[in-house]
């Protein structure tokens, strides 16, 4: 459960940014954005006040919303007459997330506050997540413990011969016992992950429409993401790169397994993932710009000969080596081309560094990070090297 | 795959609907619409014009979607400058879907197609969805098969003092060794679903933000939502309500369980879920009107003496019987209060009447029927009883 002051304090961070931007209050109708701030993700909608107590209007359930919300004024959802004398005439410019409400929605809301001026607040919303306080951090933490037990497991369970998609069974069998949650959620508007991916060999390298390195084959055209029924082979990489989900917060790593041996080539370029994951943790500090760790990956990517491979199949190369992770698998901030912005204490950041090498398959390392200002602080506690079995 | 015959048909229904609508064209962004019509659910754009040859325009990875897109000019997506090259000063009014886009999207092809008038196709959309080809019922029965393996299963696996998340991480394994995608796609904008929910006695009557009869009480109030950590007992009902999705398509159903003998009030309550589906089973006829089945099935429950604990905990009633289920989970036609259209053939729809009784436990019954003029022809093909163990 959310603390009542860790939700305080969240709404204050936001009332400051309204009263910056000039707006005079924010509406949340997505899901995780009402359980960011109210500690309730039932069908509801939150309206924050630049000044002031916020309301929740609770559709389904409002008992069990009464039950889970840290917001004293949870109500009903009111009557579509009802609802605009709760917004006076001083209320002129509402925040509402353009990123994730859907037109139907937008024009719904604009519909019962006519003559008001709706802006995007996708941005600032975003901003306020990005940062986590030390309860959030322990959260994540929890997260990670869980899931690192199950990466453990892995040797007991990875043999010769098992499908990609038996392997996926296992591991989320493992991951389920542990109590995670399995939502995965994810914010772009048209990406999706079903838990993460247990792929191997050539088939992990195959492009595809996930904002990632890595994609799999999966099942069919209607999911082609994830875990084949490929059958896993001996000297070949098998890539695990799965999240835990556990209380909504969400922790993301990768390790790579082989039955047998490895390429030279493969662990050339697996070396290359610890030396740049090493550098971005020294530098995950405080100020430092998220473009410019991009920028310095790829440069020792390049260096170590594997340009044309990193985060991708050549030509396929994804333009960044780390996202921010949290409530959502793509949060703030990303280490990308154009993110011009500098780090903040308490960011979490999966840090991913992947290399596609057609026909051969996939290598790297992924672990959640906090941003301190000694540097990179590991929430994925496990041993980076590749397992050999 | 789809066949080219198939997304060549959807694209002259859609098409014979724009043209009565007044509609130049249409304009698809959600993946699985994209996935219905072209066949990749890459990420990519559609445009279908109401007359003449559609075009796919891909983003991530054209190279993928060149290999799985069934429409001929599938080409890499254009440049802001040459996008608008491609729509002629004919295309005035064009399609799009408001239920799922979100604001930001809709802004960017509105100032990338300027002076052009959008409007909502969310109806067409999901109607022309609705109505499955020979081949997706094919798929369908397909899906149906392996779900109702696994739930055959289930005594092999359910014990009494397990969790329900124990039962829920077994029955999950199993359906994901046998090839289920897990990606339970919903259209309504507040919904989510992890594959399924396996939940027992009071617990499972929980009320909750889900667009349903059962909720459970989840693992978090970040993810209130299915099974829990609590033990399952004797003698009490464990609801077991699963979707299977392979090759995309989805169906869904629920069977009852119970560790020694059930209190009489609840087989009661169980024997009425088989006669409210024996009456709509028959019904299940084109012509016959959505909501005349939901108002016979509240009837059925009012004159067993259990109105107040018809889908949903007392106060808390869902007002349905059913749903359509497809690539999408909630898709139409609704068997609900409001939905006055008629049934039509080729119409997939999951029934499920059920019962909270407060303090004891959830019974009902769920299968997925195909809308046919003999009567509804059930997709997940077993026993529907009570299994005692």
């Amino acid at each position: 459960m959310l603390t009542k002051m860790e939700s305080e304090q969240r709404i204050i961070r936001l009332q400051k940014e309204l009263k910056e931007k000039g707006l005079d209050g924010a509406l949340f109708i997505y899901p995780i954005d009402v359980y960011y701030f109210a500690g309730t993700r039932q069908n509801s909608t939150i309206w924050i006040p630049a000044d002031g107590n916020p309301r929740l209007f609770a559709r389904k359930s409002y008992a069990r919303a009464l039950t889970e919300s840290l917001i004293e004024d949870t109500r009903p959802f009111p009557g579509s007459k009802e609802f605009p004398a709760l917004f006076g005439a001083e209320v002129r410019k509402i925040g509402f997330t353009f990123d994730v409400a859907p037109v139907q929605q937008y024009n719904y809301y604009s519909k019962l506050l006519p003559g008001r001026e709706f802006a995007d607040i996708s941005a600032i919303n975003r901003d306020i997540r990005s940062v986590k306080s030390e309860w959030e951090l322990e959260r994540m933490r929890h997260s990670g413990d869980h899931l690192c037990e199950v990466f453990r497991q892995v040797p007991e369970f990875l043999k010769a011969g098992m499908r990609e998609i038996d392997l996926a069974a296992e591991f989320e069998y493992r991951l389920r016992k542990a109590g995670g949650e399995g939502y995965v959620r994810m914010r772009a508007f048209n990406q999706e992950l079903f838990q993460g991916l247990a792929v191997s060999g050539a088939t992990s390298g195959n492009p595809g429409f996930f904002d990632g390195a890595v994609t799999g084959r999966g099942l069919s055209t209607a999911s082609p993401h994830g875990a084949s029924t490929e059958a896993i082979t001996a000297n070949t990489p098998v890539l695990i790169d799965y999240t835990g989900v556990f209380n909504g917060y969400i922790v993301d790593m990768t390790r790579i397994f082989a039955i047998g041996k490895l390429a030279p080539e493969l662990e050339h370029a697996f070396a290359t993932s610890l030396a740049i994951q090493q550098h971005l943790v020294e530098n995950l500090k405080p100020g430092v710009i998220c473009e410019e760790l991009f920028f310095k990956a790829a440069e020792m990517a390049e260096q170590a000969g594997l340009g044309q491979n990193f985060m991708g199949a050549p030509g396929e190369n994804a333009k960044f080596v780390g996202h921010g992770v949290g409530l959502e698998l793509d949060e703030y901030p990303v280490l990308a081309q154009g993110f011009k912005v500098p780090l903040q204490a308490g960011q979490t950041i999966a840090i991913e560094p992947k290399f596609v090498l057609p026909g051969m398959g996939v290598v790297g390392i992924e672990n959640t990070f906090a941003v301190s200002s000694h540097g990179g602080v590991k929430i994925t506690d496990l041993a980076d090297e590749i397992v050999y079995l």
